[in-house]
């Protein structure tokens, strides 16, 4: 086998979500992880800088894409509809990978950690929203409570998604979940 | 001197914030913190579990204090409506205290292991009351929601509480911030 390795890090990334469900995050080592993937620990650093990363390597690309998504959108789009869009644009992407997502979740809710890491990231992705809306000419506070009222409405579709059997559309309960928030503010 | 310290824990706190300020919280030590107490490391950890829970103890306090006053508020208001309404019975808790929380504030943003504690702090706040929401008989998914946006309402008001000069009110901040937000979601 050469250097170079088919989707190493596809391997690497199932190898470790196999291992932590079947484990826990806490028990597997990068050594099993590599193993299971049938490579070596230098390509697992290679590819991921602990095995925290292999849960979270995604959300760094997630928060890109809510920014470029969000800066897109037309002008028209009041604050909170336009954060909602990129919301539900990043909702159809994560869609195509539905058993990763509902495999990482799992192992999330498991470790008190990760779930901490996983406020850090949504709290991450609020202020990269806020910063967009407010290149969008959108002024504080309202640039910052629709960031924020956007993640709500995120976590709250994805909650709905991950736990809902079948197929439910995550796009489509993201824009269920702004009217639900529309509803609530409005005191219906 | 006895073994009972008059009001050691409120003498311990206030060294502590004062250590923390000047050297930073990383490079202040328990045994510092007593010794400007004028009380020894004993005493200080019958009070306080470590250094960090000096400037978190009263979150759990905070947080108890919010889900008995959202319980008992009047039927009738809105879920949103009662959440902003114990953040601002909350604020008015804060207020009595302003120049520890601002003191407070300025430790916390200069750490970003205890800005994540914030964070975490801020989840767990959002947990109680949506719990609490669902006793009041308000249905998922409207609990999280009015919990988490009015918890955006409390970080956008006590944010401005804290940046403005002078001696804004922070309950009528949340009610105006929860006012903001209402706008927001109207997409005005």
């Amino acid at each position: 086998m050469g250097r170079w390795q088919p989707d190493a890090r596809g391997r690497l990334e199932k190898a470790a979500m196999e291992l932590y469900g079947e484990r826990g995050f806490d028990q597997t080592t990068v050594a099993e992880i590599a193993e299971r993937a049938g490579l070596t620990e230098r390509t697992f650093f290679r590819h991921f800088a602990d095995k925290r990363e292999v849960l979270f390597a995604g959300s760094e690309h997630m928060k890109q894409f809510l920014e470029t998504t969000l800066a897109e959108l037309p002008a028209g789009l009041s604050p909170i509809d336009a954060t909602g869009e990129a919301f539900a644009a990043a909702g159809a992407l994560m869609q195509q990978r539905r058993d990763l997502s509902l495999q990482r979740q799992q192992i999330i809710i498991a470790n008190p950690d990760l779930q901490e890491r996983e406020l850090i990231k949504l709290a991450a992705w609020t202020v990269a929203l806020t910063r967009v809306l407010r290149e969008r000419g959108v002024a504080d506070p309202a640039a910052g409570l629709a960031a924020q009222a956007g993640t709500a409405v995120f976590r709250t579709a994805f909650e709905a998604w991950i736990t809902e059997p079948g197929d439910a559309d995550l796009p489509q309960l993201v824009r269920q979940s702004l009217e639900q928030l529309k509803d609530v503010t409005a005191g219906r």
